[in-house]
Parts: C-alpha cells; sequence; structure tokens
C-alpha cells in the first residue's frame, strides 16, 4: 500500500508543479480568515467546563467583500465556481442571473468578478478555469464604492482600497477555509492502570488531542480528568480541565470527546453499568516539518533540543499559542518568541503571519493588544524580525495601515514627557515575577516602544512612505535618546528600572538592561557593564520564567559567552527534564520541590507544563551556536559565526527562504553549506587556517572570514 | 371573537403595567443588533435572480460581550437564563461550571454578569427572575479587560467603556432577536384574469409581501413576474423582478415565495402539466399604528393624505427604506425625510434610531454614509431632529463617540479653504437632476456640514463635553460666515450653487437657498429675496423629485406661503393619484405621458413606484398646517400655529412624547387639545378672540396668542 501512496503523491506532485501558475486556492479578505479562526479557536477555552474567552476586543471579518481580476484569453474558457456566501458573478461588470456553478468567459480581455456577502463564516472564492483560477493575485475590497449616478455614469472608484486577496493552502474546492481542521492521528497509551470504576492512562509524554472511549457502553455516568502529572489527574477536585459524560447506550459506540485537551495521564471514572473496551486518543497537529536541526556531544544539550522542538510543535497549532493546556489563546509576547524559535525550526511563514493577523485584528485600536503594552511593542518588533528572516514586503504593503493606527494608539498615549507609563486600562506585563514595579515610566517598555519606532521606520520605506519614515526615525531616535539621559546610572552602571514622577528609581532589573544588548543599542564599555553589573551579578532580581530566562540568555550569547550558556541550559532545562518534563514549563524554580511546581496563580494544578516559551534553546542553539542569521532580509546575505560554548562539536541546519545552511563545527573543523543567499563564515583560529574550497580573510589578529557562496559546501581545517 | 380578543389583550395590558419594573427583555451592545439586521435586510435585494448587495462597507455586531449588573435582593431567586451564543454566568465573578439554563442570586447585594460569544448572531441575553432581568439598564461592553496579574490582583477596568445595553421589543424568551420577522396577514387579489398558461392578479394598490401559489401541483415551470403596474407585469422581459420555479409535485402543496417582492399586479405563467387553485399574497408590514391624523375641507388633500401615509408605511420595515421594489436599502437622504414624516403619523422612535444606527455602523469611518456627502449630513441633522422632537439623551449620551469619529472623518476632508468639495470616491447627490454640476465647493453641501456642526455642538453638550462644544461652534459659525461671504451674489440676490477654484459660479439652483430658509440661516430681506428670485422664478431650473419638493414645499410654508403650496400639493401629488396612483413615486414629471412615466435610469420600470420621500404631505400638512412643532427638546413647550392655507377647515392630531395635539381651525373658529408639555397657541384675527379656557395675549397688530396647558382643551372664536 505504501508504494501507492508515494506514487499517487507523486502523480500530484508532478502535476502541481505542471500547472503550478493555475493551481486555483481559496482566497478572501487578506486578514480576514485569521481572524475569524482565531476567534474560533480563543472561544473554546473551558475551565473545568466553564466558558472563558478573551478579555479584549474581537473582531470580525468584513462580511461584503469584491474580487476581482483582469485576464486575457487566448480562448472561451469554462469556469467552476465555489463560494463561501451569497453571491453575485460579473463578467465586464455584467451580471449572470441567480448563483450559478458554472460561467463561460469569453476569448478577450475580460474582467471576472464576484461579490459575497457572509455573516457567520469568511466570504472565500474558489474560481477553476485554465488560466481563470483564483489566487493571491486577486484583487479585494470591503468597500467597492461602485455607485451609477443619474446619468448612467459610474463612480470612478478612485476612492476605493484593493488589496491583494488572501489565501493560505486550501487548494481543494471542497475543503473551504470554514471548514478547517488540523490534522489528526490516533494514539495509544504507553500505560493502562484499570480498577473498579476507573482506568489511569499514561501516554508516555505531554500530549494534546481528542480521548476516544472506545466500545463505550452501558448507562451511568463518565468523567475524565485530566493530568499534565500524575497528580493532576487523580486530583479529581482541582485538576484543570475535566469531561463529563451522561452515557446511556445499549450497544457498543466509540466516543470522541468534543473538545481537545492537554495532558499525559488521563483518568477515566465511570459509574452504574457503564463499560468502555479502550481508550485511545486522537493526537491533533498542524502538520509541519522541522528543516532546522541541532546536535551536539552533549547527550543532555540533545535531548533538550527534542523536547524543546516537541514543546514547540504542541503550541504551533491554528497559531502560535502561549500554552496548550489553560490559555489556549493568543498572547502576543509569547508568540513573539515562538516567531524566532520557528526561523530555526519550521521556518513556516503561514503560521507567522496568521498569528500577527490575528493578535492585530481591525480598527479601531481600543486598547493594547491583549490590553498589554509590552505586548503591543512585541508585535512590531515580530514584523522587523520576520521581514529580517523572510523578505516578505507583501506583508507589510498589505497591512502597512494597520501597523501605522496601532502606532497611532501608542503615540497618542504618550505623557508630558513623551514615553510611555500604564494608563487606565494598560497591562504592563513585563514578567511573572514578584515585587516586580509596574510604576510611572518603566525603562524597559521605553526601550521597545523605540525598537518599534524602528520597525515602522522600516516599513514605512518599504511602502515609500518617506515623509513618515522620517518622523519614525526622528521618534525613534528622540526614545532612545531619552533612554540613556534618563535611566543610565553611572552609580548603578546599568539603566535602572523606572522613573516615578520625573525621578529615577536606583532598582536595578535585568530586563531593559538584557535587552539593550541584543538591540545593539549600547556601546561596548557598556555592554561589559551590564554584563558584570547586572547579567552577572547575583545581587540583581533572577528571572524563574523560561519567557525572561529567553532574553537573558541570549544577551550573554550576543556578549559571547556561550560556555557559560551551555552550563545555564543544561542546569535551567536539564532541571526540568531531570523532574522528568516531556515538555518545557511556563515557569520553573528550582528551590521547589516535588508537586509544588505545578502550582501557580494560587491553584494547585495551574502552571502549564507546555508552554512555547519554554521551548527557547531551539533558538539560541541555532542562531548562537550554530551561528547563522540574515544580514540582509530574506537571508540575502547571512553570517555564519559557529561557537561551540564548551560542546566538542556541534552539527545542524538553519532553514532560510531559499535553502538550508548546513553547519558542522569541531575544535579543529567546520564544515559549512551555503542556501540561497550569500553567506559570510566568521571564526577565531590560533593557527592560520585551511579550506580547499575558499580563500580565507584575516579579520584581525586571530579572527578569519570567508565567503560562503549560494549552495557551496566548504571544509575549514583550524584550531580553536 | 372580537371582544374575547379585547379581553386578552386587557388583562395582558394590566399584567405587564403591573410588573412593569421586572419585565425582561432580550438585550445586547446598543446598535450591534440593528447592524446585523440591516445587513440582513440589505443583502436580501435581487435584480432579476441577481444578489445585489450594498456597495459600502458593511460592520458586524461585537462578537463577545459581557453583560452586568448589580443587584440587592431581599430574598435569594431563581432566575432563567436564555442566552444567543456561547456563554459564561458568574455572581461577584465566580463562574458557574457549563451553560446553565437556571442559576440561584442569594439574597444581598451581588453583581450578576454574562460573557457570551456569537459570530453568526448578535450576542444577546434573557434573564428572568423575580427582580433579577435582563433590561436596557444592564452594562455592556465589548473589552471588559478583566485580567489578573501574578499576584492575584484584578486589573480596575478604569480603561473599560461601559455602555447601557441595547433593547428593542424582544419580550418573549422564546422569541430571540435572531428570528426576528416582521409581521404578514394573507390578502387576495380584487381582481384575477385567469388564461390558459397564466394568472393575472390585482391587488388592487400597490403593495408588500410573499406571494402563495396556493394547491400547487403537476410538473413544469412556473415564473412570476411583479409589476407595480399593470405594463410591468405584463412585460416578462423588462419587469423589474421575478420568481422562478421548477414543479415537480404529485400532491397539491401552497408554495410561498423565498422573499419579498413589491407590487400591485402579478402575472403568473406557467406550462406542463402545472396547474394552481388560487394565488394569494402575505402581506408583509411592521406593526405600528397611526398616531397623526390629517383632515380637511377639500377631498383630493385627504385622499393625498392617505395615499401619502400608505407610502410611508410600506416603506417603514426593519427601517426606513427609501422604496419597496427596487434597493431596499438604507440611505440616509431618503430616511431622513422618513424620520420627519414619522414624527407627523407614527412617531415610532425604534424605526428612527434603528435606521440611523444601521447607518452609521461603526468605526472606523472609510467613506461617507451610503458614500454620499449629503448623506453623512443628513445622519447629523436627523440626529438633531430627533432629539428635539423626542428628547432622548440616552442615545445621544451612548452614541456620542460615532458621532464624534464620523465628523472627524469630514473635519479631515476640508480643502484649504476650510470647505468640502469630492475627494476621491466622494459621492456629491444632491438630487437627481439633469445636468445638476457636482463640481468644486457646493453650496448646499456647505449649508448642511454648518448644521452638522450645529448638531455636534448642541449633543457635546448633553454629553458635559464643553471643550468640544466649544470647537464645534466656532466652526459651525465659520462655515456659515463663509457661506454667506462667498456665495450670496447680490445681483442674483440668492446663494448661487457653487465655487469652483474659489471663484463663484453664476447659476443659482434652489437647493441651498431653501434649506437656508428652514434652517433660518436669513434675515427677513434675504427670505423674501430667495422667495422672489428663487423659490417662485420659473427661470431656475425646476424641481421634479417628490424628494426636493419636500424642502422646496417646506421653505415656502415656512415663508407663510400655504395657499400656494396647497395649490402645488394638489397639482403634483394629486397629479400623481389622476394618474392612478395608490402609492407616491420616486419621480414625477408631469411632462410625461403613459408608460414613460414607470421608466428610470435607462430602465423601461427602473422607477420606484413606491418611495418613502414622496410621502411628504404628512409632514407638511402636521408642521406647517396644523402647525405643531416642538420648541424645546420632547414638546416641553411647543408651537401651534394653524394656517388653513386656503382651506376651509382642518382637523388633526399631531403625536408627542406624552399625548396628542388635537387642532381643528376654520376661518371661525379654533379647538386645541394639549399635550404633556405647554403650548403656545399662536393666530391672526381681525377681531378680537374669544376664549371661555384660556387668556389671549394680543402680540402685535392682528397677531393673538395663548397658553395651551397640559392635557387641557381650548375653543376659541376668531375672524381670519
Amino acid at each position: 500500500m505504501k508504494r501507492v501512496l508515494s506514487f499517487i503523491a507523486l502523480f500530484v506532485l508532478i502535476t502541481s508543479t505542471g500547472f503550478a501558475q493555475n493551481q486555483a486556492t481559496w482566497i478572501w479578505y487578506p486578514g480576514d480568515f485569521e481572524i475569524w479562526l482565531g476567534n474560533n479557536m480563543q472561544n473554546r477555552r473551558t475551565e473545568r467546563g466553564t466558558f472563558l474567552p478573551p478579555f479584549w476586543k474581537l473582531d470580525s471579518h468584513y462580511n461584503l467583500i469584491d474580487f476581482h481580476k483582469d485576464f486575457d484569453l487566448a480562448q472561451p474558457e469554462e469556469v467552476d465556481l465555489f463560494v463561501e456566501g451569497k453571491f453575485n458573478v460579473k463578467i465586464d461588470g455584467k451580471a449572470f442571473s441567480g448563483y450559478p456553478k458554472r460561467i463561460t468567459v469569453p476569448a478577450g480581455k475580460h474582467k471576472v468578478s464576484l461579490k459575497v456577502f457572509c455573516q457567520d463564516r469568511v466570504p472565500a472564492i474558489y474560481v477553476r478555469g485554465k488560466n481563470v483560477v483564483s489566487d493571491g493575485t486577486w484583487l479585494v475590497t470591503f468597500e467597492d464604492k461602485e455607485w451609477i449616478d443619474e446619468t448612467g455614469k459610474a463612480s470612478d472608484q478612485s476612492g476605493t482600497t484593493w488589496l491583494k486577496a488572501g489565501s493560505w493552502n486550501f487548494n481543494d474546492p471542497q475543503q473551504p477555509p470554514s471548514i478547517f481542521k488540523l490534522n489528526t492521528k490516533e494514539l495509544s497509551a504507553v500505560n493502562v492502570t484499570p480498577k473498579a470504576g476507573s482506568l489511569l492512562l499514561d501516554f508516555g509524554r505531554e500530549t494534546f488531542g481528542f480521548i476516544n472511549l472506545k466500545g463505550l457502553t452501558g448507562k451511568g455516568q463518565v468523567t475524565i480528568y485530566y493530568g499534565e502529572s500524575r497528580e493532576e489527574a487523580l486530583a479529581t477536585a482541582t485538576c484543570e480541565t475535566t469531561d463529563h459524560l451522561e452515557i446511556d447506550l445499549t450497544q457498543k459506540r466509540d466516543s470522541i470527546m468534543e473538545l481537545t485537551k492537554a495532558f499525559r495521564y488521563v483518568n477515566v471514572q465511570f459509574d452504574g453499568s457503564v463499560s468502555i473496551d479502550s481508550v485511545s486518543m486522537l493526537y491533533e497537529y498542524l502538520p509541519v516539518a522541522d528543516r532546522g536541526s541541532f546536535r551536539c556531544s552533549d547527550e543532555q544539550i540533545n535531548k533538550i533540543y527534542d523536547v524543546a522542538a516537541y514543546t514547540l510543535h504542541l503550541n504551533t497549532r491554528e497559531f502560535f499559542i502561549d500554552g496548550i493546556k489553560r490559555d489556549r489563546w493568543i498572547w502576543s509576547g509569547d508568540a513573539y518568541q515562538s516567531y524566532l524559535m520557528n526561523y530555526y525550526l519550521l521556518f513556516d511563514s503561514p503560521s507567522v503571519t496568521r498569528t500577527l493577523l490575528a493578535l492585530r485584528g481591525k480598527d479601531p485600536v481600543t486598547s493594547h493588544i491583549n490590553t498589554i503594552m509590552d505586548y503591543t511593542f512585541y508585535w512590531f518588533i515580530g514584523i522587523y524580525d520576520y521581514y529580517q528572516y523572510t523578505g516578505d514586503k507583501v506583508f507589510i504593503q498589505q497591512f502597512y495601515p494597520r501597523m501605522q493606527s496601532l502606532m497611532n494608539y501608542c503615540l497618542s498615549r504618550r505623557n508630558k514627557n513623551g514615553l510611555l507609563e500604564g494608563l487606565a486600562g494598560d497591562w504592563i506585563f513585563i514578567d511573572w515575577a514578584d515585587g516586580l514595579s509596574k510604576k510611572g515610566e518603566v525603562s524597559f517598555e521605553q526601550l521597545l516602544f523605540a525598537r518599534s519606532l524602528e520597525t515602522m521606520a522600516l516599513c514605512a520605506t518599504i511602502v515609500n512612505d518617506a515623509p513618515n519614515a522620517a518622523t519614525y526615525n526622528q521618534l525613534a531616535a528622540d526614545v532612545k535618546t531619552k533612554l540613556f539621559t534618563n535611566y543610565w546610572s553611572d552609580t548603578k552602571q546599568a539603566l535602572v528600572h523606572s522613573r516615578v514622577d520625573g525621578v529615577p528609581t536606583q532598582n536595578v532589573t535585568r530586563y531593559a538592561n538584557m535587552f539593550a544588548i541584543f538591540f545593539n543599542y549600547l556601546d561596548d564599555a557598556k555592554k561589559q557593564a551590564i554584563k558584570q553589573h547586572v547579567l552577572l551579578n547575583p545581587e540583581v532580581p533572577k528571572i524563574t520564567t523560561p519567557y525572561m530566562r529567553f532574553y537573558e540568555l541570549e544577551a550573554l550569547c550576543a556578549l559571547g559567552e556561550q560556555s557559560y550558556v551551555t552550563k545555564e541550559i543544561k542546569d535551567y532545562w536539564g532541571g526540568m527534564l531531570n523532574l522528568g518534563a516531556t515538555s518545557f514549563w511556563e515557569e520553573y524554580n528550582p528551590a521547589k520541590k516535588g508537586a509544588e511546581h505545578y502550582a501557580m496563580y494560587g491553584r494547585e494544578f495551574g502552571k502549564s507544563l507546555c508552554h512555547a516559551w519554554g521551548a527557547s534553546p531551539i533558538y539560541l542553539l541555532g542562531k548562537y551556536y550554530l551561528g547563522v542569521k540574515p544580514t540582509a532580509p530574506a537571508y540575502a546575505t547571512y553570517s555564519i559565526e559557529p561557537q561551540l560554548g564548551g560542546l566538542q562539536w556541534i552539527d545542524g541546519k538553519v532553514p532560510t527562504p531559499d535553502g538550508d545552511v548546513s553547519v558542522y563545527c569541531s575544535t579543529k573543523e567546520i564544515k559549512v553549506t551555503g542556501a540561497g543567499g550569500t553567506g559570510t563564515l566568521r571564526f577565531k583560529s590560533r593557527t592560520k587556517p585551511v579550506s580547499k574550497q575558499a580563500t580565507i580573510r584575516l579579520v584581525s589578529t586571530g579572527l578569519y572570514e570567508m565567503t560562503v557562496e549560494k549552495g557551496k559546501s566548504y571544509e575549514v581545517n583550524y584550531q580553536l
């Protein structure tokens, strides 16, 4: 059977390549499917059976959309139409009667347009002829302003804004966007403990999906208690998620739960005459393959990488979500880290843009993203990075107005000093950390604000909006200047945490200091000062969330402290593994013991044991050990600076828009293979390095570099 | 049967009064049901079987709403919950599990809140306890910002805006807003002409509803051709609306058409073995009773009043619509006239606010209302009038932000002279009139702009926004000043039509001139000048639409020219009656002949024969003959200035928020009964007038007035 399937897959591949330019796909107003799907997903959260929706504004898709494209056909052609919604179809402005499933487009130049109304789903079309096919080249608007005056003169529509249609991978006319579901596959428990009236199942590791009670029959009640830990599954009164069924079946049937859950352990309890043959699960996942990889001489690091990759997969779903057990909402700060990890593991751009679009929603802006000021800024910075990694200008061109209106919201909320502090309804998050002050002008927020303004300047340039590019650049420069005049303390040799009523506090925290390093906002002297006085200073309050550990370790990597970071990764992530973690957690405090680890938010099992922000080693190992990063958008140029960080050897791949960069590095040998752009390999060597395939240039004492050409492989002998 | 029904009606009245304070009703986010219903209605338009949706942006309801109210209960009470959407319910922030249908609210002070998600319908709730009932006193928001930080501290929600819940008359928990339908009743044709394979039905007058083919059976096709005229129903190739059915029935059944149509004549054609027993219709209507009335000594005027009232009823549906045959969209300029007529016939405020809300939609503003600049201004002015007639401050308090954002849109589009001219995508409508220039700065638009700014100043004052009240007043004064400096021509003794490139044209049209009169923007000299040089000047292009005839005749009435207007009404509306009109038309040109009258927009039957703007005699006769109008909001004070306009006697009622004002006036006798506020009766008399019930004051030579107290009746003997 396997051979046959492969043959079909190959055939489909050839077919779709052969007709690549004419592949029809479902299209919609860009961003609208993402918003609609975000609403659906985020409103599936329950907490012990209570519906728990988000506390911020949810937007809707535009319900009335005009789609059109101009075609020039050598031959007339038959065109099939599939539409989500009530619609009309026109050729050159002349409408067909009714709701035709097939039309003929005559030879010659013709405009084909469809107008669709749909309130519950996203107006979407799938148009399939030989040449007349729906794809991202169609133009769409939510207000065509197509009026005709009393003389029969049509409006010029010059006030109408047309965007390129949005699409994803809905290439089957029978699978419209509204019936989108993630993939599933059946998995069995690795261990089952049956008792009278109960079954305790262990699926071997953290997982996610629908429980299936197979061969269910009889009369009585079934309650399912889910646990990320064994303790949680057994704690019937306090576990976070449950399912409850009233059964009255005379025949056996399989019963699949309606909602997905996160768990490793499942405690099924039943009474009356209920019997269950067996319990399995439908594992639910987004089918996206790993392109990045990492292996090294340390097996614990390899295990950490694998568990981090699995953690990221579990949290990469309809969108990049925060954690699979509890929230299952889209949080901008959490998602931002997933974008970065994604560039080193999956390189799945649709997951990034889906998430960005769902987070942004529509105008008017009435609060910060997720109500959190920092989360608004991560949204901007996420676009900055997205452009660096992918070079996707179209995304920026389409959504620049939404970037502007969100930035206008921020600008309108500056205080008299031109800085941002929490106003009514704003949440200043920064981190989950006891006693962290959110008062006044927090330095960390100004720093993210500056980078957001730089993002706006970059995007304004991309869309040829020169006046605003200049404005945003000036605003960014102003905020950066204030960052140092207001917060740099020569006494503390660091940026202080905040100013309250115009007076800087003497409180030093790690947040602004570590970001300032990898944002490259500091001269070398200040970088070293911060390293000594903040990052490596045990007097400064420690970070206990993997969320901020991500940035702390990134800052240390950016300062070349990989060896220190290696130890930290082994201690911190290794510490979770030692406690039996099969995915990485929302928070980890080595000082805690046993089931204490599972508590958070004042709830016994409140903590998420599978949180996206726990997967940061993927990013650190790819960017700062394999050392690959773009130096121009879309990896047109990029750098490779391998760092062993105390390991004997490292070996892996980093994906780019055009192929993967392979890197192997030991203390004596470096092997690289280039991707689509032009790379620069840079490394230190105590001896003169040698390569048969390239000319190696001496940059400064002991520092060398060489050019890595598109797709070529190189071997270098050197001595660390 | 009639007595029984009356008894039940009486019982319901007593019951609902007895428990008035605890009457539960379906509630939602204010304005959202109106937007949702507007989308539904406006997307039912078809043109010979082709779906024809609006060409402007349609908005959506908020899909996630938090509802709450604080209660203080002497006893615990059982509360039933009915919800449209997925929901949770909390008491004092503590959620119930699942989706309960009934909860118990304990005695004491408690906050009851529900949070509801719904994408296809409007999130709505119906809560029914003894005291805990859903009504317009509940508070709602689309973003509760109810977050809890790591210390368990809840957000203060001070950034959350709470509005009062919206409601209408959905008092039955089993009749949620989403299943709203207008009422129907079955009517028969007054004349049926059967032929082989066809039936031609005449329903006696213009009507609206669903055709019902009774006892339909056999196999074949049925096509229904609808006609507002006999000619149209017979013109199978060019009539505007049709229905087509493929029949294959072995048993007889009744078949009711899916969509309503407007018609007087219906031409049913069928083939094959199809047979039909009979054809009836389900007349569809909004159940709202006439409160205003008018009778006079002229039977033609009485007939005109009745047909105008019927025309307004036919166009008063889910919303005030333009015409029942073709558009069935909500047009702000058309609706504005319906608001005014409504105050003199139905006094149905929900119809006004439904229409205003559906027209306004949501932010952001991306075009003028209906894309038409003048129609944006009519929206503002409609609120000005609505407040004068009803005194409804809550509407203004709830929607002032939407007024501001629409005005900001207008202000942002001013040219360097501070005036408005058509920009890309703007439609400058004014009137359907051949050769009417829309170029440059049109005086008519500036005039409406000035009144809109005055509306904003009024509303800013109502919501205690003093700084903006001052700003809007200043802006209004500026535009009014410019109106006279830029457009008043001493040569023409009139406002000229427009300025192009800063130069006034020498073109005089009626539009700005007639509005300036009843907006009271002119001194007496200019009023008289305009009367002579514009209104009564046959050289100035004539108006051929009832739409602008409305304002032309209003201006003449405001100048005391009722006798002239009586003649005009008899000629113009009487002219339509003489042609057999059973409702008033979209346009009437006495110069046309026969079926020429039915053509418009280059289509043989393009004209609507039942257009709301044709019903203006209702307004003119109520406001300028019976002479009743508010002089303070909600008729707290009002004036009664009866004008016979050449008639022997007039007799009628004008509704107010608190009772009706009755007026009878002949050349010798005036009888009035006051409503809730304080009226002032003002009249001319050649002799000293006498009343037993009041003291009559002499105002100036031959002009008298007297006070009409709340609910009291007066008789005055005088001599015209």
